[in-house]
């Protein structure tokens, strides 16, 4: 499965298309929830004993092609000195946000230091899983974390960051490399220790406007995934018009979100390989709708070059059972 | 100026493009902030004196083309009965969201009179501009409002609305027709009370795939877009991957926020005349790099069938000498 993996992200034909689920490993699996009673957020995804058995109790249920670590692509603002938790009913909130220009020059920690314990998880997941499935790392982009670390909390318009470009866009600048300077190590320290294929998730890099978003950030992306050794997704949110800007990261894989047509992308990406793009929202309806779907968007996407996954995470509420369906339609009847 | 509004809508050549801005009646503005101090929004939205004179405020700084009326795209749950009020540090808060699919099924009350104030704000500002300004109304578009309606709060993924999607797609198609039945008769109203020019404000649209969207939604702004007797504008956010679902609209003009590049726009669009686009956080630049953004917008877009506006409405702390930077660079520079 890991060998299907690796093959798709290449651009080549499969019998099947590799499956997996962004927030696969989550709220709603029942035995995450029990699990999750015990430990808080930070505490699960930084204990890499609970880590693993949280990133495999999806692997348990629905052999997926690809089991993501379970972790947050907030994790990497420690280093920076950026302190956060997950407040109940929010999301993450930064309990420091940028608050001038001038901090945005930040001292950069030890990432294997303080980050350690996403290595073991790494090194956990690749031992218990060999060849039967793909080891998924990934990382925040530095658009989304730089949005995050001056909003403070989790907001539609991130107007913070968005501000900063356009009042200090020196001190934008210095805070994405920063960013940018740790994430190089991060990516590094994740393939040394197991992982097969990782995502770079900038969620928001859409909110910049393409100009902005292919002056200041896409040579980012392109020297953090050339940093990269195995097989790489880049994935942003509302880019359907600009797919160009994410298939000129040099990464392997361009993640699709659910807003994108995938024949219209199969023509503007021509052979980089795609990964999506079902609705998540249709895994509230029924198993056999589920299907359909699912069925439909592996038919779009063609034979070659095709990662199966949703266009953005599985919703909490999910019912397990449309959850099935759906690794079920990819396996059996793709 | 009223004319100038006209032809740019028509698509004709103009000697410099005419300007308004989303959300140009509002919090920026030290006068509106102490108007506000002596009434709720609610009641300032609804009492056509107070609302005249805010939405006046602006056109007396800065002579934009357009003057919106100041208003809400919310104000039309009322007739489905549907109450909210806004929540500081919140936003809207619907207090009786959709609860089930069966509360889909909603008795329409008398639109003309629930919202007669809408009707005299028109009639009051009508009288005040005459030719000077186009008077612009607008409405909140029905999947928009059915994301509020069944989320009770606003959010970044209405995830509420998609799931009556994927659940109940009967009450899903019911909810919309319901909004859409009141919007026919709101507009129409707002044309009759003196509107020059109307925009459908679908914000969110671009949260449903575009199979959806053509599916669902697309018919019914055809259907509302045609009852109006004045220059249409759609607008919607996320959409730049999807333009010609607005394009199809019917409308006479297309909106685009800031992530849309203009030029591509112009190619996908052909001769429908285009709205927009200037990233509002570029507004916390200064008066220097305002009028030059402003500039590029002007010419990328060319010299026919172009309104010149923000991408989306401008922000609460925006300094008004960069507003006034963005108005005059159009008024004279352009």
């Amino acid at each position: 499965m890991k060998e299907l993996f690796r093959k798709a992200a290449r651009g080549d034909r499969t019998e099947r298309p590799p499956v997996w689920m962004m927030r696969q490993a989550g709220r709603y699996l029942p035995e995450y929830r029990e699990l999750r009673e015990d430990y808080t957020f930070l505490e699960a995804i930084s204990t890499p004993e609970i880590a693993a058995e949280i990133s495999l109790q999806p692997f348990e249920r629905f052999q997926p092609d690809g089991v993501v670590m379970y972790s947050d692509i907030l994790t990497v603002l420690e280093p920076l000195d950026f302190a956060y938790h997950l407040e109940s009913g929010v999301g993450p909130v930064v309990e420091n946000p940028v608050d001038s220009p001038d901090d945005t020059y930040r001292e950069r920690g030890d990432v294997r230091e303080e980050l350690w314990y996403v290595g073991e998880l790494l090194e956990r997941l690749s031992a218990e899983l060999g060849s039967d499935a793909a080891v998924l790392g990934f990382a925040g982009g530095p658009f989304t974390l730089s949005a995050y670390a001056c909003e403070g909390t989790p907001s539609r318009s991130f107007m913070a960051v968005r501000r900063l470009r356009a009042e200090y866009p020196e001190a934008f600048e210095r805070l994405l490399q920063a960013f940018t300077d740790v994430l190089l190590e991060y990516v590094t320290y994740q393939v040394e220790a197991g992982a097969d294929a990782i995502q770079l998730f900038d969620t928001y890099a859409g909110l910049l406007s393409p100009a902005d978003y292919r002056e200041f950030l896409l040579p980012l992306h392109q020297e953090i995934l050339a940093a990269i050794d195995v097989p790489t997704i880049i994935f942003a949110r509302n880019m359907s018009g600009n797919l160009e800007l994410l298939a000129d990261s040099g990464a392997d894989v361009v993640a699709l979100d659910w807003t994108v047509d995938v024949e219209t992308a199969r023509t503007e990406l021509g052979d980089v390989a795609i990964q999506g793009n079902l609705d998540p929202a249709l895994l509230y309806g029924n198993p056999e709708t589920v299907r359909e779907r699912t069925l439909e968007v592996v038919e779009a996407a063609g034979e070659a070059g095709h990662i199966l996954n949703l266009g953005h995470g599985v919703d909490r509420n999910t019912p397990v059972e449309n959850v099935a369906a759906f690794f079920e339609a990819a396996k059996t009847d793709a």
